[in-house]
């Protein structure tokens, strides 16, 4: 089965989402590097990409170069990735959309809820796959969780409570560092700090799970090193469609949380608890029953856990081939066999209208807001 | 040293609240069972109490038999402790404290505000010890977070987080079973579940680990299990009067978390984790650097974590001596050696306040409220 | 029921393991404290025994002094515990046993296996219980774990592998500190070092809770701090009676074992895991299945470890409840009701014959030995 | 840079080790699968081959074929991965180092000590890379702890303990599966079972922290499942070159032990603590101080440490990106920037030494044994 082709725009030399997209796209021989567009230095991005084996009629100095040259090529690239400054991914996604170009977008899909229907519209018009890269949700354990779940094993959900929650922004001695200030600083990150940033990974996470969609929220944020003006802990309590209450905890200031994200899953039958620092676990209990212990790899998985995990039982997989289960999904997609946890452009515009309404409820003091873009209402 | 003499009101047999007290109690040899009217039923009451060797004159009826016998005895008891159904607790506690007793009380202390503040009141007004059993506080490694947050170890407290969540009534076929449906019956309870069965003892836990109150707080509470009043599985967003961030989470839907009392404190310069399923050890990570494991009875702990712990380092210590680390205190209290940590009326009344605003908040959809009772604010 | 009467001889003001019996003693109120003989200097022994609440005509001298005094009162001890140097056990326990008193002794019972057999026998022609502290099998789901073998829950077991190694002796600029320095000095410590103080608790459960007894092993023992003359650091194969393979492992030098007691068993359709740091949970796999948690105090446990469980699920009990749950059962057996599981004479001489067996293969480069007391064979 | 070119023999479809190799070959980009000879049916293998993207002209019958077409092609392969039956890899990798080809050969890399020694003669008359696939040295904090104990960090090593102990051939029902069988079975497996099998991954592993080589060595073994010939469990005591005493249990009937494998090393000034299943946290205690956690990816970590880790702290990465490490180094050494840690033919050699002195001294009651092939003796 010959690769299909893969380009990327962003992820140029130094930063840390390029590494993990790159591997996630060649890990299993399943895409080949095209093409790309990475650097926003036009000569950089050229250069960085020949290195890494791009050839260099396909190393292009900025997207929209690359747009046209790979619009009208007869072998172009079957996937694209935008690991762009969040501010730019809604024109990238779109205009390559509307150029019949598969996607696969960072997190936040767009700044705004009215670009998020536009790019889920964009998509649905143009019959192409819009990814949006909530890879934790590609852990075999995660797909585990969720087809349990669906499957009723834990009964309807009661309950979800989940955390997201690190104190690597922490130290107020650095935050001026560049890499740590801009996402408070509102003219960069848009109106929300860590909940944008961390937070809607456990949102995502808790409807991936109880397949289910969040409805309303109510949300108290703070900015507890006072220099910022967008908050670095966030509590958000939420209501699904089906009735579930959630929870979820985000903060960039836990100190000694190295990772910090967790989700537990209570039904009326049983309970779950999957936590990202070691995800190759699964806990499980039964009401009235013993806590076990559900190992990736182990016999009798579901199917979706079990195709996503490589190695034997107990050889633990981590986060970059998360990431490579995303791949291992859209390259399915492409050639026609699509994958039903792949999150999507309704799933990416889902979170941006839960970011807005979580700042509007913390600002009218945790009024309840509705979370749901006005297209899914 | 002679042993205090000691008396207990309820805890009868076939309860799980007396052989707490009475091994906390004697676990130490400092307090010897007295006297005691252990049971509603009058005989059962006696026997039972001679049985576990309390001499026949000093086995009781009922509460106000045992205050008229004791409290013209030379020989009186130095400490009663009230382990009798919550609604009754005011009643008793006054009546001991009015006479001149030392007194221990289960929390929570009353039902109302009004009620806590009179026994307030009167234990200033008796001179007496009015203790409140908020027991997890005394584990050693508790008390060294305290030690150490007030020892400016981890710089100004930005945010404490803590959960109580159980399943254990998680199991709506068991949801009749008399020894749970009380606790989701308001006529029983009072005007709250979860929150203030088990939240309480979290929200203790944060003022006395932080050495600050609690000002304001929003709370969110859901009757997951449609027939009960009260909520079995609440949140509590909360802010301490010096300004640190507070989150509670506490819920008895949670099937499988076995007991799931946590803590963590993020200060300025470091953050704290502490879990009471695993209570000898705590975990410390200076801002920047690596989590450190500190055990109990490890060298260099501050003093009270040293004193209250009995056996050597990784030799683990439960429960049950974390009760008798109260009656440690108490003893130390009762012969003129007043302990800092001991929780107090003061303390017992700020639990029933914040179980009323949040009550009051869930009802007004999360609207803030002053957590504090009238004498506090 | 009227309270049982309990001696001590040694347990001196400073020592760790007169606070150990004391609390297990009396936490749950079975024995009173009515006579000891605390220190080998008269006069600070019989002071520090009333201090405690011994009156005074029962604080002796010394061990003789007390044996005079005891055994012709009505109301003489019900028990003694013998907490004295370790070359002292033989004479004392000898002694109090002939004079019809049941004995607890601390571990090792004696120094030779001569002196261990005649133990044995003046016990068994006494009638009387001399139980061996062996109290780490007296935690509830060690218990657990040797009901489900004796049940069959895991089949015949092929394989048992258990650990004591810590690292509290580790430190070789600390190796002169008289507390450190005795254990691996011959003229007090005896033929072995690290063995012999916790290598023999670890072996003691082997066989608990395999329910067979050691037959012939093979040692390594190193001094791996070179100016010791005894082991610190030892490995131990064995074969059980029953065919059962064995493995040991005991060290002071493990820097970072905080206490590392730890046990593995394995069985034909199951294995069992369980560690003293984390004492209120039992791990269990069935073959071909998932790894089980069981807690201490959930429903369904075999009867012995419900019976020595004082608090529900999840409220941990710890070290100083083990040892007072060796009271719990020899209370029952002194009236009578003798529990299975309590360690006995027969125990306390196979562990020494399993330290003098070890020290003589360690010297013989490996070679196996028969591990038994010659009356054993 | 452009890709190295890579050739495999063996790994053909069905097999564990050969997306284990594909994926650590591609993961980072640096190889370009370029020849393989994947299964022992000729067409089977062209064919496969194919669907992995090789050049037809290049997917071989066999392995003389791949050699024969290769050895002569100015694009000739840079890299052989030898993953056949054990019994083969004497012969191939004899054959592709005379031919000039860089190989990395899975373990073990012989069945004979004779075959060892002449593989360390080839590859250092030829002058080309042999690695072998000790790929768990790979991981970054296994590097990391090697680089400690290299800086003196916990001072000269006193002991190390390793075990590679897992379950996953507890059940004797399933003993004649031939995925099972074969590992028991002289004809096929040469002389021992599981310590050829997992414990000479630990073997190296105590090797490779200490920075030490195993000199002696005492065994004994079990056949714990009485149908096997070769041993199912052994327990190996060693000494190092250095002085250092070492431990090594493994087993494939401890049922529950998913995977299993770790190792502790025990300096004079501290103590290390490393485990397969969660391999992105080092345990590092000082003497006389509290256990840290060293996370993958912190700051401030050893080169080796951070060179091979991709995602930030907390990230994890796995077992096979471990694999890719070993890769990662394969490709710095072919471009002439040899890494130290790479495991070589030496390592290879010695293990094959250390399998047959264990056998030996097992059946000699556990007498000991030179470790050593006599090479390095």
């Amino acid at each position: 089965m010959a690769k299909l082709k893969w380009g990327m725009i962003g992820g140029g030399e130094g930063s840390q989402i390029g590494p993990a997209h790159r591997l996630g796209a060649q890990a299993d021989g399943l895409f080949e590097f095209a093409a790309g567009a990475l650097d926003h230095r036009p000569e950089e991005g050229r250069a960085y990409a020949q290195r890494l084996g791009v050839p260099a009629d396909r190393a292009y100095g900025d997207w929209q170069e690359m747009l046209a040259g790979e619009k009208d090529r007869p072998d172009r690239i079957d996937l694209v990735t935008i690991a762009t400054p969040n501010a730019t991914h809604f024109e990238i996604a779109k205009a390559y959309l509307e150029a019949g170009f598969n996607v696969l977008c960072e997190k936040p899909m767009t700044m705004t809820v009215e670009e998020g229907e536009e790019i889920v519209r964009v998509a649905r018009a143009s019959g192409k796959i819009c990814a949006v890269n909530y890879c934790y949700s590609a852990y075999p354990m995660v797909r585990q969780a969720r087809a349990m779940v669906r499957a009723g094993e834990i009964g309807k959900v009661r309950l979800v409570v989940t955390n997201f929650s690190h104190g690597h922004h922490g130290d107020a001695t650095d935050a001026d560092n560049p890499r740590v200030r801009w996402r408070y600083d509102p003219a960069m990150a848009g109106v929300s700090g860590q909940f944008a940033d961390c937070g809607i990974h456990a949102l995502h996470m808790a409807s991936f799970i109880c397949d289910d969609e969040v409805a309303t929220l109510s949300a108290d944020m703070a900015s507890t090193i006072p220099s910022r003006q967008l908050e670095d802990d966030a509590m958000v309590n939420f209501r699904m469609e089906g009735g579930t209450v959630g929870r979820l905890w985000t903060s960039s200031v836990a100190i000694g949380r190295q990772h910090g994200f967790d989700i537990q899953v209570f039904g009326e039958t049983g309970g779950l608890r999957w936590a990202s620092e070691h995800p190759n676990q699964l806990f499980y209990t039964p009401v009235g029953g013993r806590t076990q212990i559900i190992e990736k790899g182990e016999g009798g998985l579901h199917e979706d856990a079990m195709r996503l995990s490589r190695v034997a039982i107990a050889h633990p997989e981590g986060f970059p081939l998360a990431v490579a289960n995303i791949y291992c999904d859209l390259a399915d997609a492409i050639r026609g066999e699509p994958r039903d946890g792949l999150p999507n452009a309704a799933d990416g515009v889902r979170s941006i209208a839960a970011v807005h309404a979580a700042v509007a409820s913390a600002r009218a003091e945790g009024a309840w807001q509705d979370a749901r873009p006005p297209m899914f209402r």
